[in-house]
């Protein structure tokens, strides 16, 4: 049996304008320059099968014409050379599902997954590949879960994963989600909508690799079966400075462990630089380190005795960000305000806050409580 | 030789809002049901091509979702029925010209048509048709004539009209266009863009159909070649208050005149009635009026003695528009300034603005025939 060249690439964010608050710069050419030099490797390397694990459009709700014109340019290239499949994430575009269905009604070679059924392709050499699609969720999905079914999101989705690892394989299974791994939030950016995070163990065990999306820097979660996070083609924002940007090119063979080789995309680097005090001699030292830095700068400092911090942002062309260093214990609350709150729903969320905002909120949330009641009835 | 049964349809503006200046009515419902009609109708008659001809989305710079999700889900409709052939208009938003040239990459069931190329395509039972393009010009094309080629945007269009009266045909061919016919400017409603205005000479006789878009009222333009414009599928605004709407279905056969049916789509009526005085018995009229009517209501009126006239918006659910009567000088004024306008390209609009606007004007003026020289000097 023919072996299966994959290359797995993820979160895309194209038309991403980073640090927007400080000094806004348009991401474009490092992204076209990182998807250009994925498009050669796959050249070189005769792949098989393309696996795109969501987040393709930075902008869920109102995409540039940029944006979209770079995302059809690359999946066109990307067509070229082999059958594409893509998974939707939390920051995709909404029209791109739209468009995804009608392209997946033409044509066999791309692919957009964007429910739970199990699809079955053909890659470029013949071989019948079953993908496991585990995209990010819906509003939908909370309300059908929540009131349809009385059911939590978490109960909801395990039953999802719990479905997928009954579906029977083919010659190849390949398993594509966009979510957290549990115990790898420490390693999620902050991102749009609700974290979704899943347990190693729910993941269907027979998969002969199973592609992942949504955290930024390259990660192999386990080597049994096969899970990568591709990571993000360049350096979004500085807590991704040591990040290794890339792709995944992964050789599944029969009787045999899979082969991994990452493809470094060489994006720019990006720097924070610490000071105690903005003196003289530490802005002297900024021109001079960001004279010969090719990439962007964030500067932290605690002491600002010159109240000229922010005219480094106007003076030298690649710092980006300049920020005052955050007090320790303001840091350990949000953290666990952050793990408080991802443990409620929706509706608990607006029940803490009524409670907290309030007075006379529990008549407000008895009226809630008792509209799911008759939902839930109207629908059963 | 097989006939060759061609459906055209045009101007849909999908995402139209109507009267957003006095009462938005969102006309989503009443394109569905006329889009569903003709896919009704499409599958009756079994038809072997379908060809739209533009402003397939009314928003062009940045459409809702559902515009977006409608326009993919009638073309999937249509797609499973027969290979779809689309023209871009000028209303069409730029990301669908990204979009279909990815999809026009991927399937030759449907077909962007977005440059001057002629294309050849598959009907359904095997007809060979050679498409003859001609979309709405870009801004691009402009410059191109204008600075490049030193020539004017109508000689422009004029060479590409030449080119494809000089290409030969397959078995079928069919011209599209989105423009203005010569003669026929008093039938264009209020659009974006500049008005493009095509003598009827210039069109390729050799076509066995000419399919054009961008008038919204239905019109047979020449019976030789067979040329129409099937307008919009509902009542867009009260201009098209008289106008039967719906789509055309014409039968290319060889050796015989085309035969050609409407497919009418039956949008809700839209009505303007006029009142010399507004008073207490007109006020009366307009309301039992608009009880039995089922569609939208314009009042005009020369005298509001009550000072209710806006009023009557608020309380009568389908008056959508309350005007004034406007003098009738006015009404020629603006014609009068639109025409001297048409005359004039962007820079020579330019520069009458800075002439009019501006003290030491004709500075400027040089300097920008400098540039544009400067720029024709070093692009040949």
């Amino acid at each position: 049996m023919k072996d299966l060249r994959l290359l797995h690439t993820s979160d895309w964010h194209l038309g991403i304008t980073s640090w927007n608050g400080t000094k806004p710069v348009d991401r474009r050419n490092e992204l076209k320059k990182a998807l250009d030099r994925i498009i050669e490797e796959a050249e070189k390397k005769d792949v098989d099968l393309f696996l795109i694990t969501g987040d393709l459009i930075h902008n869920r709700s109102n995409p540039g014409f940029l944006a979209i014109h770079d995302v059809t340019e690359y999946l066109k290239k990307m067509v070229k050379i082999a059958p594409v499949v893509v998974l939707l994430g939390n920051h995709d575009w909404r029209g791109l599902k739209a468009l995804g269905n009608l392209i997946s009604s033409l044509s066999s070679d791309l692919v957009f997954l964007s429910s739970y059924e199990p699809v079955d392709v053909v890659a470029k050499r013949g071989q019948k590949v079953r993908l496991l699609p585990f995209p990010y969720p819906e509003e939908s999905d909370y309300l059908e879960a929540k009131v349809l079914k009385g059911k939590s999101l978490d109960s909801y989705l395990e039953t999802r994963l719990a479905k997928l690892r009954e579906v029977g394989k083919e010659e190849f299974a390949v398993f594509l989600g966009h979510f957290t791994i549990e115990g790898l939030e420490p390693y999620t950016s902050n991102e749009l909508g609700r974290e979704i995070t899943i347990k190693r163990t729910l993941l269907p065990s027979f998969s002969d690799y199973i592609a992942l999306g949504h955290l930024h820097s390259f990660r192999i979660v386990q080597e049994q079966p096969l899970t990568i996070y591709p990571g993000s083609l360049i350096r979004l924002d500085f807590g991704e400075e040591k990040d290794e940007k890339g792709a995944v090119f992964v050789t599944v063979r029969k009787g045999g462990e899979p082969i991994c080789n990452r493809i470094d995309t060489q994006p720019l680097p990006l720097k924070t630089l610490f000071f105690k005090t903005l003196d003289t001699l530490a802005r002297k030292e900024i021109r001079e380190f960001c004279e010969d830095f090719p990439g962007y700068v964030r500067i932290v400092y605690e002491e600002d005795p010159l109240k000229l911090a922010h005219e480094l942002l106007s003076t030298v062309e690649n710092v980006v960000k300049v920020e005052k260093k955050a007090e320790r214990i303001l840091q350990t609350d949000t953290s666990e305000i952050r793990e408080e709150i991802s443990k409620l729903d929706y509706f608990e969320l607006f029940k803490e806050y009524v409670k907290n905002e309030h007075k006379g909120g529990e008549d407000i949330i008895r009226i809630l409580d008792d509209l799911l009641e008759e939902v839930k009835k109207d629908e059963t």
